[in-house]
């Protein structure tokens, strides 16, 4: 099954947003669901998900991290048994108040996120540190109440993984925090192709009911900053809110140290930002779930052998992810523009030509790049090309990213870069909330985190003057 | 992380339903959950489904099935669309009436299963007949309200994939059907080591709004049928009920053909019980999370020398899955318990005498065999072993199942295998659903299904003694 029609999408550098929108409609990744907030995810934006899915996952093992499955509801009162965890989350949440034909005694919750149900269990489970540490993910939908939908970025229900785990020491708690972001950054990275700060969260930031959040921020086209995903130190929070305590080595009581970690849906937004350009969508190879497409060119009379070598070429490079677009109907330009909407890094143009010679065009999706290569080296050159494009759209989103950071130390420089060319301010900050609230009233822009890599310097909050020690970086959010 | 403590099971030989559960908690397969009818999937039995998922995704692929995913809530109203569909699915539904603190114009069902969803998005995509077949499959969580809870078997949510196709003609769709089916006995011989008989359901036992049901119905230890999944030949019943035509190659007006089918977490039931004996679990080594586990057996002197040797053993063995127990606070006795427990097919032992001789001891979990194998020649042994207890083991189930099917002419016979021994019967069945229904009301046994490989014969009906021309397969309902 394929588009039946490919229409006209906005330019990406005219307007962003409807860009956005209508390449995602257009390429088929998702569409939008009859239900508020709710999306569709189709199967060729799914492919994007099972890649990070396949990616993520294995590293989730290698740290020695199992999956599990919890329920989806949890028991209203559940959640309540965390103060900032359920300020942060009841405004959010859908609730299930009928089942069976019959009214509930108690609402359930569809999960926003799992710490409570989740750790209810724990402690049914463990009652001394041998049974530490806790190491659990799942891999699950999960609902947060939107009015609106913002495809991948705002719905209402989305798709994760959350990793819980608890540990008897806080140092061995942290240790799985920073292991997680390094997950994450290498998955945005390596696979997606996504450059990114990692920080630390403000305090009016973080996760509701822990204690530090780390997350990874990505710069969007139009200067704003993207919360690429979260690593939560909850301290001992939840365990001292359920109660559960295990023994030690020495028979005393501990209160187990957590961490929660997750990575959604979310990011394919990010993805889709990142690299694409005014034709539509330009994957990195490392995720695209087509690397290269095969279009064959031929008139009537050249039509069966021309087809028949392409299927050759095919065949021949079915090490990668091809796909063969023998679809009728269609004309090869048409088809060549279907793909690079579709953001295929390769494109292979099969005519009578190469048949001849025996050989393949093949175009870039990222230069547009031509070239005519014997078929002997094609598998060697394709691999060499999706190799280099894929380092050098991370390359390109780094520099992207750092020549729209810029170091301010005057407000009045700061209201202005936020209100023409936007991007990463590196800005010090007294770390005071009221502070915070009037830069986010007056600019947009919010303290996206404290960099791991900030280093303690002397200086005064672009704000209000006091003394502070650290550059935050600030952006408005996406 | 591993059990604190192994205790007691109940054997199976005496009470197969306690044993179920025993097995199931202290395994650590799964737990219950604080939500009515729901279950927490544990890491050791979420591997399972993993398990599954790797196997059955690979063959829905292969097919050109895509991977896809639609919201989990429902609008009561597209439930309501086909009429025998909301009639069977409309008692067992969950519903959100509260979401982002506000009460909800419309009622939001919580998927019992997704053809209604799916179905009003493929309208809107789907307009001519250069984009059927459409070929979808879903992995996600399903809904459907159980009061009490029984482990795997019955659940309130449960995990599944949900394959939904659409195509041109009835021949094509009905193709799909049978390849569902084929792909899921696949499943269940191949990886589940679980013999089942492929069959038609009759029309009351069919699903809500189909046209035909064909299932895979498995033989339990105590005689009775489980129904281990289904693929449904949906006609036009849905496309009719959502209006959704596309145009032929004629431009004239087409309803699609449709069809859906399904493999849950309830498999992970069957295989528990095919399988296991008064000491535990075992599972057939193609679908055992552990395939082996290594057991090292030292006095405090040797300690060291051993656990340097067995660690070796790992290394050398590690392209199966292993689990090397080197847990302190067990007795090498307690742990053997707990790995037979666990259902794992082979053990390891490795003591002074294994290690002075470079030899390992293996036990099989089936048959209790045990041997000292020369380390060179470990691999070859252990893949040999693996192999034929995969094959032993479906040998086995195929035959217990084949041992208990009695065919029967006479109603008195039938009440009475019913009454003591069960297990399936082969018996002449008129179709009429009042017969159907006196059966079940007067032996607790229903019509499992028609074989797919039942001749047509000349008989009566083993009820009523009107002409029958099929002998259908009965048992009781697990």
């Amino acid at each position: 099954m394929t588009s039946e029609r490919v229409t006209h999408i906005t330019k990406k550098s005219e307007n962003i947003s409807k860009w956005y929108t209508d390449v995602i409609l257009q390429a088929e990744l998702a569409d939008y669901a009859p239900i508020k907030g709710c999306m569709v995810i189709r199967p060729y934006g799914y492919a994007l998900w099972e890649s990070i899915q396949t990616f993520l996952d294995k590293l989730i093992k290698q740290r020695g991290v199992k999956n599990a499955y919890f329920p989806l509801f949890i028991p209203e009162s559940y959640l309540k048994k965390e103060k900032e965890h359920v300020q942060g989350f009841a405004p959010q949440v859908a609730m299930v108040t009928e089942a069976g034909g019959e009214k509930l005694d108690e609402k359930l919750v569809v999960r926003p996120t799992s710490e409570t149900i989740m750790y209810n269990m724990y402690k049914l489970w463990t009652h001394s540190w041998r049974g530490l540490p806790v190491l659990m993910n799942q891999w699950c939908n999960i609902v947060r109440w939107e009015k609106r939908t913002y495809l991948f970025m705002r719905t209402s229900e989305f798709l994760w993984q959350e990793g819980h785990c608890a540990h008897a020491t806080h140092e061995e708690s942290l240790a799985m925090v920073r292991w997680a972001m390094d997950a994450y950054k290498k998955t945005y990275q390596e696979l997606m192709a996504i450059y990114g700060i990692v920080g630390t969260k403000s305090v009016a930031e973080r996760f509701a009911g822990g204690d530090k959040t780390i997350t990874y921020e990505i710069m969007t086209p139009d200067g704003k900053a993207l919360q690429g995903c979260t690593s939560h130190d909850l301290g001992q929070n939840f365990s001292k809110a359920f109660n559960w305590t295990v023994l030690d080595k020495k028979g005393e009581k501990l209160y187990p140290w957590q961490n929660s970690w997750g990575f959604s849906t979310r990011s394919i937004g990010a993805l889709i930002l990142a690299h694409g350009d005014d034709r539509g969508l330009m994957f990195p190879p490392a995720i695209a779930p087509v690397q290269i497409v095969i279009v064959p060119i031929f008139k009537s009379e050249t039509k069966n052998n021309v087809r028949t070598y392409a299927r050759e070429v095919a065949k021949y490079i079915s090490k990668f992810r091809v796909e063969y677009d023998e679809r009728e109907g269609e004309t090869a330009g048409f088809k060549f523009n279907k793909w690079e909407l579709k953001g295929v890094p390769i494109r292979v143009e099969i005519g009578q030509k190469e048949m001849e010679q025996k050989t393949a065009t093949i175009v870039q999706r990222d230069t547009g790049e031509k070239q005519t290569i014997a078929l002997s080296e094609l598998t060697k050159t394709i691999g060499a090309i999706l190799h280099n494009m894929q380092k050098t759209l991370l390359a390109k989103h780094k520099q992207f990213t750092e020549l729209h950071t810029h170091t301010v130390d005057s407000y009045d420089e700061f209201k202005k870069i936020m209100k023409t060319e936007r991007g990463f301010i590196r800005a010090f900050w007294c770390e005071n909330p009221e502070c915070e609230r009037a830069i986010k009233q007056e600019t947009k822009a919010t303290t996206r985190c404290l960099p791991l890599n900030a280093i303690k310097e002397k200086g005064v909050c672009v704000h209000c003057g006091n003394p502070a020690i650290h550059r935050w970086l600030f952006a408005q959010a996406y």
